[in-house]
Formats: structure tokens, sequence, C-alpha cells
């Protein structure tokens, strides 16, 4: 039986600012939760309509509530509730490592694209992920859903992007129109790789900061679109980075 | 002022069953109904906020029918409308051509990735998609959105996959979990790369019909998520195709 200050608790998670408040946020869909119960994620509860659908060695049963289908619908925030929602303690960031390849984003909004990137960087042994503050918070549930359990193996900081790129020593490559295209590139080394946003690319605070401008060429005709999106763009480059390695 | 039976009509078009009986489509977004106007699609109605919003030459001005904003509110699939809508007709598919590399793809059910995929076959000159007829249909509005406006300029035909298949003298690709090393492979030629549904991958009855299966390495450690996106995932493939034409 949920009480109605779970039920005030729970959907609130659907905002950032009370993500923030109560250090919690949701997770829906019961391979994602598996994944985050293996994890070093902290359980906060977990909401199921039956007993024993998770391995009960990767949690404090303590903290399971079993409730009705009707109830789940209550709290949920898909339109076709799945079987079971939890809810996690949103751990505190890790300071980035300055190794390996990093990727930093400058402000994108989509939550699908995020979760997209996030998945990608945990494909490709990217541990570092740079969100500059604009960036859509990595705890907002539809980011949560796409990036498939990849949250808890990628370290996710959100900084003030301009100061973090101005304290590194590291080549800075970014994403450009026009950049020297990237499968004629000779040297592509371990730094950090800036995506820009959806609708407006680099902004031009963080361009100052860039080394190299790279690009993917187009082969369509002229009239071909005019951008890729930045996840479909994000998976691309961090191929190039990672084939060469 | 829209009648009862307009409202009624475009309504209907989110449902596959209602496009296909009446022939028509929705468009939402100014760019991409601009990019549709300055194409081949044919225009049913336009309903706009405002007159002279877009280029008068693109089209015939009689279809416009200025509407307020509560009436867009009625028509619109978006949870923010934009300022206009548009209803185009369905063209009729034209037949694939045997000619560049061709994409199909099998059962991809999501209209986001659909659509990504459409925006990535126009950059990379990728003229004939083939989609299974489980795939999701190519004039869903949420696939028109994600297209960018890309579905003006790549042909997607709706075919059973088997039967073409089974039918062509082309080599046939296939993305896998457990396939070649894309990045070692010497030869990638033209012809047709087949990508899986997204839980499912390729079906066994496509899979008789490989000839070559290839497969992304992952950089990742051996907890890394099991899967790309297969939007991230058909980008990567392209882009390896494209970069050794």
């Amino acid at each position: 039986m949920l009480s109605k200050s779970q039920i005030k608790l729970i959907t609130s998670l659907k905002q950032k600012k009370y993500r923030q408040q109560h250090g919690l946020f949701v997770v829906e869909g019961l391979k994602t939760i598996n994944e985050l119960l293996q994890s070093s994620f902290e359980l906060f509860k977990i909401y199921t309509t039956e007993h024993n659908k998770f391995d009960a060695n990767s949690y404090n049963t303590d903290k399971e509530i079993v409730i009705t289908s009707s109830e789940l619908k209550r709290i949920s925030f898909l339109s076709s509730p799945n079987t079971a929602l939890a809810v996690f303690k949103i751990p505190s960031f890790k300071k980035p490592e300055n190794s390996g390849l990093i990727l930093a984003l400058d402000d994108i909004g989509d939550p699908g694209n995020l979760g997209t990137i996030i998945r990608l960087c945990d494909w490709f042994g990217i541990k570092n992920l740079i969100c500059s503050n604009q960036t859509v918070d990595c705890y907002n549930p539809k980011v949560i859903q796409a990036t498939m359990g990849s949250i808890t193996r990628v370290n996710v900081n959100y900084v003030d992007l301009q100061e973090y790129l101005k304290n590194t020593n590291l080549p800075i490559y970014g994403a450009f129109m026009e950049g020297e295209n990237i499968y004629q590139k000779q040297d592509l080394n371990n730094g950090i790789l800036v995506m820009g946003n959806e609708a407006n690319g680099i902004s031009t605070t963080i361009e100052a900061f860039i080394s190299e401008k790279i690009s993917i060429p187009r082969f369509g005709s002229l009239q071909a679109t005019e951008s890729l999106n930045v996840a479909t763009a994000t998976a691309i480059l961090l191929s190039e980075f990672k084939r060469r390695d």
C-alpha cells in the first residue's frame, strides 16, 4: 500500500529540482533496475507488483514494497508501466580522471541523446563524460531509460565547461560542419572530444578552446541533410578514435 | 475555421490504418514543412496561424488555411505545437534500384530510430532503404519529425524482406554481436547491409540469407553494455562502408 507522501515524493522526482533536493532518482524497466541493483548505486526503495522478481542477493529486501498494478500506474513515468519501479540514491560525483579519451558535451538538451551517448561511452570504454552545466540532467528518467544500464559504468560530471577546458593541457577536438576530414586525419590522440548542442552546435565561447576542428564528410547530394543527429555523430567519431587506438 | 470533419481527418492520421486509407500524412515543424514544400511531395493542406509563413512560390496558397493557436492545439500531435501543421499525400513507392549500398531493416520498431536512420541514409548518400513489412511506418509523425526533412531524399520501400533477399545476387552483410571485426575487414563492397530489430537483432529467417556477418568491436570492460542502439550502430557501419569507397 502506497501512502500519499510516498506518491508525492516519487512523482516529484520527474523534476530535476526535486531530484537534487532529495538526492534520489527513478529507474524503470526490469533490465535497467537489475543492472543498478548489481552496481554500486545505493537502493532507496523498490516498488514491485510481485515478490522475488529480482535477485534477492543483490539488495536488501526490506526496501521492497509490493504494490498493485494500479498503484504502479500512479507513480510510473511511462505510459505503459512495467511491473516495477525503483528509486536509487544519486551518488556523489567522482572527479574526472585525465586518462584515455574524454568526451565533453556542450549543452546537449535531449534526454534520449544524452542516454544514447552514455551507452556509447560504455561501449567504447570512455570512462569520463563531462557535461556542461546546461546539459540535460543524467538522472532525468528518460536519460536513465536510454542508457540501458550504462549509467552504472560511466562517470558523468557536470562542470563549468569553459573553466574545465581552460585548465587542461590535453588536446581538445571539436566536431564542426567545417573541420578536418576525420577519415583523412593522421593523428587522433587521446584528449577531449567536444560535441555541441543539437540546434546550435558548439558555442562560440567553447569554440575558442578547440585546438583541432574535425568533421564527418557528407556523401549525399548537395541538397542532403545539413547535419547528423548528435548521438549518431558521436558514434561515428568515437568509432574513428577507437579503431586507431 | 476548422470543421469537425477536418479535425477528425487530421487526428485520424496518427494511425497507420487511416494514413493508408486516406493516402495522407502529417508534418509538423517549420523546417520540415519547408523541406517538403520544396520537394516533389504533393501538398494536401497547410494549416497555419499566420499567412506568408512559407515561400509562396513553393506551393499553391489556395491550400493554406489560417487557423487560431487553439485550433492548432486540437489537431497537433505535439505537446507543444508549432505554428503550422501540413498534410501531404503519401507518394507511390518507387522500386528500389540495385545500385550503390542498400540498407535493409528487419523489423525496426521505434519511430525515432527509423527517422534517425533515414537521416543517416541521406547524409551518406544511401538512396534505397528497404524495410521489412513489420518495420514501423515511415509516415508515422514521429518518424517524419526525426528525419528532419530527409524523407524527401531517401527512397523508402516496404517489402517482404525474405522474398527480397531471396531474389538478389548482391552480397548481403548483416550486423551481429559475433561477426567479423568491421575495422579489420578487407573487402566491404556495395551490396545490402541488414540491421536487426532493437530487442532481438536479425531474425533467424533473415539470418539464413546473410553472406557476411560483421560486427562493431566493443572497447569497454567485460561488464559493458551488451549492445549499441540500432541507429548508432547503423551510423558506425555506414561510416565504415563509405570511408573506404
